[in-house]
């Protein structure tokens, strides 16, 4: 198998809620999910605060260096919604209301007797140049501009979001998987899974202890994008741990 | 009352379980509830890979321009635990055994009856000059040198050296935070938290969404450094939501 190109995307999560502690994120692990899926390694998040200076240097630093960049929160009616402002401002184009945005709002409100009032018409406003994201959740869509994917923070309105953008991104050979649990402490295997990993070249494995049930013991995770390969590395783990006297599990504990 | 110092933190998420999606993390909300309570303010977040390059970069960024720098994950007994290494490389010094921690390792393994092997001895490097954090979990201790704090990232073992670190950190005044749910509609009401907000300097108010058992409605969270203040500005965000017909709730829905 030759050289293949890479594809990378970074994750912005915007959010006082989150840096105070109030509210643990959901958003990482899905849009890393949903990247996996489309070929797409997530190779770094920054979460930052409410503040326009320090969205657009965060936005600024990683669209730049990253294929894609996500960024969730921010996106609502209030006063502390302040994403679309700060990536207009990051890409230095004027705000704008988008028509369809408008529209699919004032459809959203008046099926529910609603008027788009200016709080609502707030969620319609992107940066001159964008397309929309749609959102069958609450009528707001998130937003797209230049790599820029613009989603809600709240995680069921995102993962609708994602949906929508399910096949729509070029990308590489989806990242594949494969778990192995096993009865054994991390500090007796060591040289065993370096070895291995050294053995296997495209595969990384990572090692993720537990205390379950009384017993101590860690998954192994092959992470690749050559299914067969992570599968072999997966199987001579498997061996040679069983040779060593330690009980293994198929697909993790 | 006059200006007074606001102490920062960054914290830097090292993993690959976390940007595969594999893994939830769990310690940006312990570690922020923990700095809260210490007067000191999460200001920023990187989750980066196992990598040493994308380590060194993210915590040679984040120690310059914060006061505190805090890590998780990367610090146990296997191939993938490379946080020592890389906070050393960025620091421009060697890693070392630290007799302590080898003697608090040997003391650990020896009353289960195991050996110091190779890899568990890796859990007693650090970067020359670096002091321990105490870890009555698993024996492995938590690592600080200069303003850096290097955690587990597993998250009970994490949440232990936190314990162990509470009290011991310079800061301001804590963070205090006042919640007041509301059965309304952020769009409804988006005006009138912007101007409650404007009215009472020094607090900020974030306003959080919720649709629950049928009903639509949103949290406003009041943080300040000064509790009677978030307090005040509670109180009148209470009064005026009642006043346009919201059932509020103190404490949040």
């Amino acid at each position: 198998m030759g050289e293949h190109r890479i594809w990378t995307a970074a994750l912005v999560v915007i959010g006082d809620e989150i840096l105070s502690g109030r509210t643990e994120d959901r958003n990482v692990a899905q849009v890393a999910t949903f990247l996996n899926r489309e070929g797409i390694r997530l190779a770094e998040v920054r979460i930052v605060p409410d503040d326009e200076g320090r969205i657009v240097e965060a936005v600024n630093a990683l669209r730049a260096t990253h294929d894609y960049l996500f960024t969730t929160g921010g996106i609502g009616p209030t006063h502390d919604d302040i994403t679309v402002d700060s990536i207009a401002a990051a890409l230095g184009v004027p705000v704008v209301v988008h028509p369809e945005a408008r529209r699919i709002l004032e459809e959203y409100y008046g099926a529910r007797g609603l008027e788009v009032n200016e709080a609502r018409l707030r969620m319609a406003r992107v940066p001159e140049g964008a397309e929309l994201i749609p959102n069958r959740t609450s009528g707001a869509p998130g937003v797209r501009i230049a790599n820029i994917y613009i989603l809600a923070g709240v995680p069921h309105i995102a993962a609708n979001m994602l949906e929508a953008l399910d096949g729509t991104l070029e990308g590489g050979r989806p990242m594949v998987s494969v778990t192995l649990g096993a009865y054994a402490a991390e500090s007796e295997v060591a040289d065993l899974l370096r070895e291995t990993e050294a053995a296997h070249s495209g595969v990384a494995i990572g090692s993720y202890p537990f205390f379950k049930d009384g017993r101590y013991g860690a998954n192994f995770v092959m992470r690749s994008e050559d299914e067969a390969a992570a599968r072999r590395c997966n199987d001579e783990l498997a061996g040679k741990l069983e040779e060593a006297g330690f009980e293994t599990v198929e697909g993790g504990i």
